[in-house]
């Protein structure tokens, strides 16, 4: 082997109805492979060498998805569904079956290359508008037929997965609209299944597009937000990287329109009311268990990209970091739309990936004593008016000063932009050469975030040959939230689930919520009820049966376990 | 008559045990009579003379409440309560039978002038702690007693009702204790019962009194803050005079605990979290309805008076005001705390109010052209960190200027600052003089701000000989609400109810919500099913069914018209 070798990273697009298709992140055409420094990482962690990635170890699942198991829906209720939708609109395919019954979970992107698919839907509808939605959940209703969603597909919660098969409906295809726009109000009606950047182009050309005086944006800027739509941040309360000013998905919406098999539930559009309980809070994070949400009215803010500041700080230590954090958080001094704090691993790694690693900020790191597997990288940013950006950045400034931060430019914070939203693709090349990466998540108090680090960091590295990386990355006065990411290599996909449900597990006896951002999904839903109680676990089952009597809808969903 | 005539206002506090010291607002000893400006207003509206201002034309209601109806409790009950509370703690006297079973609307008032009571608790207990409310609400579970809770009493939705007896908890009498304090999470535990003023005084002196590094404040400054319970903020929805810097109170709170028929309801305390709907939203708001609550995990936030910015302006027009406020709350560039903007008419009894007509003020608004019954007075002030409160008193002068508004210094603000939780006693003195004052109101979208604001200040002028006066005090990017206020003579209690609920039917009718921040209550609750639509309102029912199957908690409550 020579200096010059490359791994060979597959760059080319999946086949065509292939499992690779289903499983790989994002735009088919588009790949990141890690970087060298990464690379040379895993190749010392993993005890690999180059020869080891000559050719992938594990099954890269580029073949075509043909069998599946027989139908359970009847003929008659087929033709039913080509009444509501359309032929068009209504598929029984092999390759769409297994297509919207997959999220973007590890575990399910292994299983995929395996070919052994399990718990698919029967039939798929793509419902042309919330009519279609209304006939197709009578449908059910009176036959007893499970019903799932599939907007974006991004859930990593195995939101999709359909033990008892049945009918899902795909949201996004049609039901992707700007239904209404207020710009007095600041809001804007759509439709569940609009993604992301289709939302945000919108919003960005508001002028050019929608007659408007300003241009807008939607505030959310979660990692899937190129593959995931706006009804699914609702109903998983999802968080975007800016969510420590625009608020998390759950703070965005105004109002919301479901139909269960009760019939429709349309909430108040007031931007407060004190008329009863918030009937939208009930759903939103019911991810999908009591009705289908087929509208929403969601702020906007003003775009006023101009007026970003971008910072960067290293502190000596993770401690550090996590003082200045909260100080940030609570001083109320304005606060940054990006804030992002990496522990000690983490923030090697980090280094290694935002090409900071042996430039001219590292030399200067390590001339003032910042110390490798100790010191603490902070990114962030900050927007607003022009003035209240600039009074929040002075105060970042200020405070990471205080607690021994080294100011690094905006620099590491702009590295980190750039490739943002596309670190998910290298998934697939460790994936090919069997090496395991996935990631946790959990929201944490300030009084607790260092025992529920130091005890879920201990837990994974328990396992031999692991990295494991932890920020911070959404604030409140309150606390904050912690998302590990770990690499490792597992002799199966059984021995790698249950390592993954240990740290679940480990999460919420050390003090952290079951999940700050991603949901609960049927990959939580073992440990919901121990996490939220017995008796407020009953209380939603009982919401559950009054809208859903039949159980039909996303089944049991998060209540799987009963 | 001369110059020097005083109305003849009661200036002694009312007779212990008295009718008059239970619908009395505040501490007995305290008055705020009517100023001259007010005084003559009041005079030229309602045609009256300063003859009619010698002898209270109402019953003022200082004679000692004596006869109520027969205890509907069996001496068994009231002997467990014994039990449990100890004797010291179970009352069944008059006096107290009727105090706590009256809120402080303007109707009760009126009816306890008359002394014709109606609608009383039968037995009064005074719990010592939560497992004292767990017996209770086991007893009256077991027995189908109907129970209420009472803490402030300063509902104004006649939310302490009881018409069929029963017995009522009075939370604040001991449950008002602070459990816990938590500085680096910036969090405190109180039980429900606690006052505004402990609380505040408390977090206000937590260096001395509980050896934190920072004095705290707990955000929440309703009008009532004297005499209304956190616990009571919660329940209802309320808000404060500063919440468009600290939110509302539902925004304040982090954790809840309940008792329910079903058992506790304990909510977890993480600054946010995505496993499952949001519990916690399923109370706040219930007003009593699913259960008691029994403690409490509340925000705080950093008391730094030192950096407030008072400000006011005076605008040409109500519109103009409406303008710069929305764009105040939509720009992004730091939130005032305290915001109120006056229509046309508040605008011209305000500065009479607070003593800024016939001032210096006064002669350059009309030398500048602002007109009476077009001005619009706006004032308000800035906090947060020394900075955040420089930009954001900047932002809102920038603005003020761009719509017109001129500077009118701080001055009428720490004049309105002086009395804002004083008004409320200038009640009694109209009342004993037969004039009723009463508020209703509502919140809005600014797109059906104008709208809202019109149709029911016309519904208001409907009837002859009627001030109204209007303002907006909480701001949201979305919307605001509007707080009426009106001023009139009425032949009889029921006359005024009539008139009352037709403006409540005229605000659902032209877009308003129910409550921005009084809630529902007994006087709301026959629109609440209308206002918030049949599905909405049986998924409240089937919550309430599940957690309360014997409806013994506060009846049916906001349901009652079920």
């Amino acid at each position: 082997m020579t200096e010059k070798f490359q791994p060979n990273w597959i760059n080319e697009p999946p086949k065509k109805n292939s499992f690779r298709s289903i499983f790989k992140w994002g735009d088919p055409n588009e790949f990141k492979h890690p970087n060298e420094r990464l690379y040379k990482l895993i190749k010392k962690t993993f005890g690999l060498d180059n020869h080891n990635f000559i050719q992938p170890s594990f099954n890269t699942g580029n073949n075509i998805v043909e069998e599946t198991p027989p139908i359970r829906i009847s003929e008659e209720i087929i033709n039913n569904l080509n009444q509501i939708c359309g032929k068009e609109n209504v598929s029984i395919t092999p390759y769409e079956r297994v297509k919207y019954s997959y999220g973007k979970t590890l575990e399910e992107a292994i299983e995929l290359r395996s070919g052994n698919i399990s718990a698919i839907t029967d039939v798929i509808v793509h419902p042309k508008n919330s009519d279609d939605i209304k006939k197709i959940v009578e449908l059910c209703q009176k036959n007893k037929i499970p019903l799932h969603v599939f907007a974006g597909g991004s859930s990593v919660t195995l939101g999709h997965r359909s033990e008892k098969g049945g009918i899902t409906i795909v949201i996004s295809t049609h039901m992707n609209r700007v239904i209404e726009f207020n710009e007095t109000d600041q809001t804007i009606v759509v439709e569940p299944g609009i993604f992301g950047p289709k939302l945000e182009f919108i919003l960005n050309n508001a002028k050019r597009l929608l007659g408007s005086k300003k241009n807008y944006t939607c505030g959310h800027f979660p990692q899937s937000f190129e593959y995931s739509t706006a009804g699914g941040w609702v109903i998983t309360l999802g968080s975007g990287q800016a969510s420590t000013y625009y608020g998390d998905a759950k703070d965005l919406v105004i109002s919301q329109k479901y139909i269960t098999p009760k019939g429709e539930i349309k909430t108040k559009d007031f931007p407060a009311s004190a008329a009863g309980p918030d009937i939208g809070s009930i759903f939103l994070g019911s991810e999908g268990i009591f009705g289908i949400l087929v509208e929403l009215k969601l702020k906007i803010f003003r775009h006023m990209p101009e007026n970003k500041k971008n910072f960067a700080f290293i502190f000596p230590t993770w401690e550090n970091a996590v003082d200045a954090a909260r100080e940030i958080s609570q001083s109320e001094g304005g606060v940054p739309a990006v804030l992002r704090i990496s522990d000690e691993e983490e923030t090697d790694v980090g280094l290694k990936l935002y090409g900071i690693e042996a430039t001219i900020f590292d030399k200067l790191m390590k001339l003032k004593g910042f110390k490798s597997m100790q010191r603490s990288l902070c990114i962030g940013s900050t927007l607003g008016s022009k003035e209240y950006s600039k009074t929040a950045f002075k105060n970042v400034k200020k405070i990471a000063k205080r607690f021994g931060g080294l100011y690094l430019t905006g620099y590491p914070t702009s590295q980190w932009e750039h490739g943002r939203f596309k670190d998910p693709y290298m998934r697939e090349d460790l994936n090919d050469y069997g090496v395991y990466i996935d990631t946790l998540e959990t929201s944490v108090k300030w009084s607790n975030i260092h025992k529920v680090h130091k005890e879920v960091r201990a837990h994974i590295k328990e396992k031999q040959n692991i990295i494991c990386m932890t920020h911070s990355s959404h604030f409140y006065p309150q606390g904050t939230n912690l998302y590990f990411i770990f690499i490792s290599m597992f002799e199966s996909n059984d021995e790698y689930i249950n390592f993954h449900r240990g740290i679940i597990k480990k999460i919420h006896e050390a003090g952290g919520s079951l999940s700050h951002h991603h949901g609960i999904g049927k990959m939580m839903s073992f440990m919901f009820k121990e996490h939220i109680g017995k008796n407020e676990f009953e209380l939603l089952q009982a919401i559950k049966k009054h809208l859903d009597p039949e159980m039909i809808i996303n089944s049991k969903g998060i209540m799987e376990m009963e």
